[in-house]
């Protein structure tokens, strides 16, 4: 038994903040997600066209980095199923927890490298509260505005062992690798994993640093490129750091665009265009250190920084 | 036991032309897929990034219209679920049939509306043959050109009782209803289905004429809006008939554009942006007869012979 | 001596309206305009990237359409040039008037149709007065936002006579036509001019109803093809009533799209690729009734209401 | 006296190649411009929409590099002021030659940097010979295929002095700055010039190297972002070397993307929205070394091979 199936979708990230203010001022007035809801110590966000309540929770914390990353069960049985494998796994549980604003109680557990999973099944579905915010078209969840991002969809970890990584997602979450690494010594340099018809909802990479836990990027997507080529011009207009792109990925062949917010967590904007992975036998894509070292799909050079940056910082 | 899960994706239709070397130069020249194979009576084609040998068969014969909808199982297992769950439908079986150049055995049956469908599990993989066919990118199928669209994406077919043709999508094929209309005297005037998390791979619309088995149209997916905009000027210069379009549907959001190929066979190229249906729980989007009115999201009137025009043409 | 090159280009369009409030609103915050200043009866407006303090001047008044169109001359030799011809040419003279917060003295004078004009030469450069204004690009003329159009790019006036309008033009602009429309009874039906590389910066087409100096659209120009798209999504969005696009025109070959603000003025945002017209001994391109019934570029038809709308509204 | 007027536009470009049929190869197949005709040694290539026989003169030859760079003059009269013009500015002058299939008689000069100009009145305007080359849309030079360039736009030379440089363009031609780079030590590091509203149609940067008379590159314009992209994986699936890009430029905002043709000359595709030049008084933009190790637009750093590599290659 896999558990293919059992998992319906990437929910919601939470990023941490020691510039609680000045990342949610990026988030809604720059990056373009929607206000949801706030308690005393977070901000819940949502892409225009995300269904959920919540898909990023900004948290401010001594830190940065993730707190936690959260994917949706398909039913209640399916929740039941992976808690029942996830315990017999021998990975580390964290247990039960109540939910939020933005969903119902949740089931946590660890991977090896200090990132924290949830599983839930019962999320708050977004409501538009103005009129303003109510969509003109009724299959779309809410207001469409300049170039804000559509939805969630994926994020990117940093871990010590990829490899192990890639069991952890297997077993826990019963995730499908579509492309992959494989470094000259034999490791696995980086991994992408789905658990759905998108070529990829989480990516794992091999941390370079003394980090534990640490997070790459957090991407949403938009609807065009050319939406990524104007967030360009945003992100340049509101003094953001762009760290790389607009440019094209030779691994999943996605649009990039990358940029840190105040705080340091990186951010991507990004289209995959009409790429969909529906081959229920798909094998993975496997890359060579020396396809990569001719860098993205157009020939960019894949910076420094890039291979470096995660957050929380580390001292090197 | 609902079938959800047991259907991957729609594999191809096979299409009808009595102006077969018209039809042929039309789909290979002006609207871009790619030959990979053909027989005594047909030409298997297929989108650059199709995975598949094939994903439209077009077929030489007196008629016009749909010879066959395939959709792909997920496993040999999930394949012979269906089947049973066919055989005791009293849907009209056909039984098991040869492969073709594309695919293994497959398993026939039919709709009460006069349209052939079959499931298969094993398709032949598409392999590049020659050096200029191989994709710069492994992870893509095949060499990109123009403005080819990427993938088969959906077809819809002309049913005189939509509600009758859900049934039968839900029980034999374990399809959801992401959309539909329902008209002021109650009826269904379209479904919208999917198998996985594409917004819709089949549609099915009301048979406003006296036809039985009739196709409305295909549609193959194009990355960009733009690549949509670039194949009407395309169209325009090869002196193809546009019926409508480019524009925004209301139903789905799809950027659409509508042409008859040479035998008059309805074909769509078309751009859903980053939409996809993530919600296990996603509950049909219904369009009243007045919001129908309105016409498409930025307001253009359907056109008349949208609602009359299908293939193959009948006596009005 | 035709006065070719002493005018160097469209510089602003008073447009009036009898419902001042909703208009400033919807061009400011729903089109995408800057307002630059305002008087008592005026708000000065202009797009981005426009280098003049104001190139829509939105004025209060009891009817709507235009006040009055406006060229900047080449220099202050070439005003007195076009001065000179046009009070020799007995077209009607206003004569000089004063200025006002967007340019110094202007010399008017009046088609036969009832349409004001002005050439002026002191225009005020536009300064950013806020650091969230300036632009990040010091070849740009102010911040970025959203799909907002970049610079003010033609109006289109009606005339019982476009034959005699254009002499108007030819005789106090210098303007040349690169297109126009010949009926079958031989008279001109549309006529476009431009005094620069622009392909046409005014178009004149024939009043059909009993109306006297009225407008038929105003039209700013955006970058891409994508903002149209998006553009119509923010009309959508905002309840703004969309007449007819995205389409592309045959003549001209723009992509357009018509929306009427508040007081019902037309209002277009288009984009016209990299077309220009370049060749000093350009031919005008001439087409016929039977070319026009073709409909738009891509076959939609003209939407009725296009040849018959116009402000001020007349009496049918 | 100026000039400014006399000339219309850049006509076209000989390229020097030392691999012929590769690089005609390229540029009809691969970056798809147009053969309208060629004689023993030189094919004549055109974009589609080009109205002229001839923008690229593509010439064997036993180096690489411009031939020569050909402007078009607005009249008779003006090319007898330009000729009148050079012979009294003391530059070297060539006199006049024979035409070619594509233009009549030309007055021949050179800067003092090894490059040759020439002038020409009268071309030969393209016509189709074939219906398939016939555009559909009759305000159109001819069939509109792929992502083919629109019309040439601008080339880029070297050379010592561009302080010099810039006299030459204004003596010989009337030609325009609207943007340069003055570096820290005084001199003008590169200088953009045009003759009409685009923003530029030549560009001179310092030459880095020992070379004389080199070609830095030649530019087509692409009538939307999108095309641009597309070029990228139409390059890439051809093996084609991209130098950089596509990115944007922060000087002009042009966005480029520039790769070498086989034997070895750079050549850009690249877009300007609805970027124009057109206040009479345009002030250039004058942009210092700080803001240049910036990069470009979007922080993207300049490649090395864009400050040294030129045709003919030189030793270092």
């Amino acid at each position: 038994m896999t558990g293919w199936g059992d998992i319906a979708h990437l929910g919601h990230v939470e990023m941490l903040t020691d510039r609680f203010d000045e990342s949610l001022d990026f988030f809604t007035r720059v990056y373009g997600l929607k206000l949801s809801g706030s308690d005393g110590r977070s901000a819940y966000l949502r892409a225009w066209d995300d269904y959920e309540f919540c898909t990023l929770k900004l948290t401010s914390a001594d830190v940065t980095g993730v707190g936690h990353v959260a994917y949706r069960a398909a039913s209640p049985e399916a929740l039941e199923r992976r808690v029942a494998a996830i315990e017999a796994s021998g990975y580390d549980v964290i247990g039960w927890v109540d939910g939020d604003q933005s969903h119902g109680r949740a089931f946590r557990f660890a991977d090896p490298f200090g990132h924290v999973f949830e599983i839930y099944y019962d999320p708050v579905w977004y409501e538009a509260q103005q009129e303003a915010e109510k969509a003109a078209l009724k299959n779309t969840a809410s207001a469409y505005t300049g170039a804000a991002p559509r939805r969630i969809d994926h994020l990117n970890l940093l871990a010590d062992d990829v490899t192990e990584f890639r069991r952890f997602m297997e077993t826990c979450l019963g995730s499908r690798v579509t492309e992959m690494i494989r470094l000259d010594n034999g490791r696995i340099g980086g991994c992408w994993f789905t658990v759905n018809n998108k070529s990829y909802d989480l990516a794992c990479t091999e941390e370079h640093g003394k980090g534990h836990g640490r997070l790459h990027h957090v991407t949403y997507a938009a609807d065009q490129r050319e939406d990524v080529l104007r967030a360009a011009d945003i992100f340049l207009q509101n003094g953001v750091h762009i760290e790389t792109g607009p440019h094209k990925h030779a691994i999943q062949g996605t649009f990039f665009l990358y940029v840190w917010e105040p705080a340091g967590n990186r951010v991507e904007i990004a289209n995959s265009g009409a790429r969909l992975i529906l081959a229920p036998d798909w094998q993975p894509v496997v890359w060579t250190e020396a396809e990569r070292r001719k860098g993205q799909a157009w020939g960019l050079k894949t910076i420094e920084t890039f291979h470096t940056h995660g957050t929380p910082p580390v001292e090197e």
